[in-house]
């Protein structure tokens, strides 16, 4: 469900879990591990990317609304600990956004170093609310690092899905591209940055988004806990179960 | 001076002290009482909203011109009151800039939700420093918030009136309308907020706007002592009697 | 290599060590002296300025690399009281970068109220990470006060110098002007300002940039040494002799 790819020193992952890219509680893990393991494998800059038209259509609902408690749990926990993984990542990583990227496939493009997104017909924003979500605070906070505090709100509170331009011109998204070349230019990115002196870009790294991994800093364990409770609360669960309802019963996966 | 209507779940409050909705005390007590009764009579949303070409001309001059050191402490510890509830509402406000909102009609507007402001010749901005007021510090920070750090800075410091157009490439407003759809816009991004799954829609909005919330959390006391002694600086009484000399000794109620 | 002119209320420290205005120590300490007794001798505004065509070319590399770790440390230290006198400046202080400004042209801007760019093929920014130098983490705070957290992990971590346009776009500077006239604007600019009634602009210039003087409040003792220490990362020195010798061995000065 995820192919892995080295061009020269750049690291592509490439969500591969037809026919949309949904995030199972195992997709979570496996990116996760990937982006720990990247680094350790000499890779220098991690690229994520999608298939085309579809980068990621967030969380696997169908198959989430099957999880006991326990098991909503051990997901939020898990995918709190890979946006970690991304925000404190050792080398560089792009999301290469090739397609549609609702709610979770925004959420894993929100701690990279940049956004490169397909121009096209394609939506981006974090519509958790209107999936009965509350969207979860470091998600806000991320949000805040990368559109500042107004759109933070704007986008948190509406639950906007948005158009590739439109998320250029708030600064969701960093770049835009054609569809078919929306990797190149991550990886083009990648080694831009690679060419640089290493030691120096490194530690300037470090140092600009060191606010962005201070949200990762604290103990986030009650915030999950909050977190897991919401996915429990009745309007969430009618929201949800209307929502897979109206996709025809039929598991993403 | 304050007209009250229901739109369906959407409370219209609208600045009625004619010719130029300044803020007087009693209109600025008002406008707070009506802010926190508005969720307790059922209300989902609130709109606030002015006169065609007038939303507010911001703080009645004329009038607190006469006022003593105790009515001038009142006065601003009132305004805070009521920025507090603004901030702090538990349902979202609009602020419907119907026209003109120099000062305290920015200031009013500046903790809502969101700012839709009439196109056309009107003005809006923090111009306290253009009348001898230096700009309260719970203003820069909302500005903060609202506009980002550089042009808090810009628009506190310098007392810019500027264009609706200019307002929403800076960001003090999100959105323009002609002037006769102002409130209706205001009402209808109200009706779309309220037709999300409302738990979501609240646990969010409050997460997201509690960095505006904690603007007000520690106690402002000091702080309005401070800016109620602004008021009698030399400068700032001189500067604010020769405007009022140059209205031509109308007062603006 | 430093020319002073008062126009009036409003005074001009022009850069003057051709042929590119590279900020050698004796510069940097007489910069930041005359910053301090520009308000000392009576001046209300300062304004910042380069050659035409050339603001500053930033640190003298070629001088530098002759330098002990004594004087490296002192470089650094000399550096950080300059910009913390401009980050503190009781009165306003522009910077008309009337030329190319990379490195530390951009950083003696930064702190500045505000910058005002010569139109035309120049360039901008903070490549320290292209010469091997980290970006000091007081630089990094200073652009995300300027720029916001997104540019400034973009600019500082790629080293992008970016034409006045695009600076502009991004708000690393605040305003373009034909070549000529910079110097004109920025004391067009400071004249208006002291236009304003003086204790309430002071006042809230000095609220307003109360986030920009405290990046200098605490020891900043432990990163100046941190700093200096970077200078002799192999890497640095390659990259910086590298760079010199490419320029012909010819020392800027």
């Amino acid at each position: 469900m995820l192919a892995i790819t080295d061009h020269g020193q750049v690291r592509e992952l490439r969500l591969n879990r037809p026919p949309v890219n949904a995030l199972s509680p195992e997709l979570i893990v496996s990116l996760r591990q990937a982006f720990q393991a990247a680094a350790q494998d000499g890779a220098k800059a991690i690229v994520l990317s999608g298939a085309p038209g579809r980068f990621s259509a967030g969380l696997d609902l169908p198959l989430l609304l099957k999880a006991n408690e326990a098991e909503i749990k051990t997901l939020w926990r898990e995918l709190y600990s890979l946006l970690r993984a991304i925000a404190t990542s050792p080398i560089p990583t792009v999301a290469a956004i090739t397609g549609h990227a609702p709610a979770g496939g925004t959420v894993i493009s929100l701690f990279c170093d940049r956004r490169i997104m397909a121009e096209g017909n394609f939506v981006i924003g974090l519509n958790e609310v209107q999936v009965g979500i509350p969207v979860p605070p470091v998600l806000v906070s991320g949000l805040r690092y990368v559109v500042g505090c107004r759109y933070a709100e704007y986008l948190s509170v509406t639950g906007a899905l948005i158009s590739p331009m439109q998320a250029l011109q708030i600064g969701l998204v960093d770049e835009l591209a054609p569809p078919e070349q929306v990797v190149t230019q991550a990886i083009a990115w990648c080694q831009r940055l690679l060419s640089l002196p290493s030691n120096a870009m490194t530690l300037t790294r470090q140092e600009a988004r060191a606010d962005l991994a201070a949200i990762f800093s604290s103990d986030l364990g009650p915030e999950v806990d909050e977190v897991s409770a919401g996915w429990w609360h009745p309007e969430a669960q009618r929201t949800m179960h209307a929502i897979v309802e109206k996709l025809g019963k039929k598991p993403a996966s």
